[in-house]
């Protein structure tokens, strides 16, 4: 079964960006996670059979603190649930789209991630996992 | 029940968008409706409980249009489903976030929906939508 697994959003911080969703949608954070590996703090809302993720990044020179430099605040990737990561990569190559990593990365809670370049899907950061 | 409803991607052409989520992903795109007063052809991929819209503008001075212009092919905004879109925009406005509209309006399928300014969204453009 595939759904959307998340979509992420850039901020500056995580605090003041989950008061729309809590106190104007009644939709909590709720937790926050850091992932050193990738210079972020993630904040988790859950939403149906998804979530928000809020990106605040822990440095300027991270991949979201660039983002939010270049482009400002606003909507950063979108991640799609797969069945098997490496089939689905090797269909995406397969179609010519150009990916981010060879294999797999592993991503929070032990999630297998694979990222397909914004030029090969629209303009759209696309990530696909595969959930333990 | 809230849920994403939907993420909405700006496109120049539905047709070829298409390719990346029906080829590289097996999610084609099941339908595509053309909604003259926004200006734009949506492509409607459903994923779950949700749906990826590719929306491809009729014109250069449309919304869409002029995103693409500014921005490039990207994502332009995600759609949250609520239960009662008047109480969502008092709680909303409540919270001091502004919404692009007073009154619901109507968009596609008879759905109400309301837009929220990305300044008060963190540099989203949020969508909320009532089903019908």
């Amino acid at each position: 079964m595939t759904r959307i697994d998340h979509v992420g959003i850039a901020v500056k911080s995580i605090q003041e960006a989950a008061r729309v969703y809590a106190e104007g949608l009644g939709l909590p954070c709720t937790s926050i996670e850091t992932v050193e590996a990738q210079g972020v703090r993630v904040g988790f809302i859950p939403i149906g059979e998804s979530e928000i993720e809020l990106l605040e990044p822990l440095s300027a020179e991270s991949p979201v603190g660039r983002f939010l430099e270049r482009r400002g605040e606003g909507i950063h990737h979108i991640c799609i649930t797969v069945d098997d990561i490496g089939a689905a990569m090797e269909q995406l190559k397969a179609q010519g789209l150009r990916l981010l990593s060879d294999t797999p990365q592993t991503g929070a809670g032990g999630a297998l991630v694979a990222f397909v370049h914004p030029a090969s899907a629209n303009g759209v950061l696309l990530e696909i996992t595969q959930k333990q």
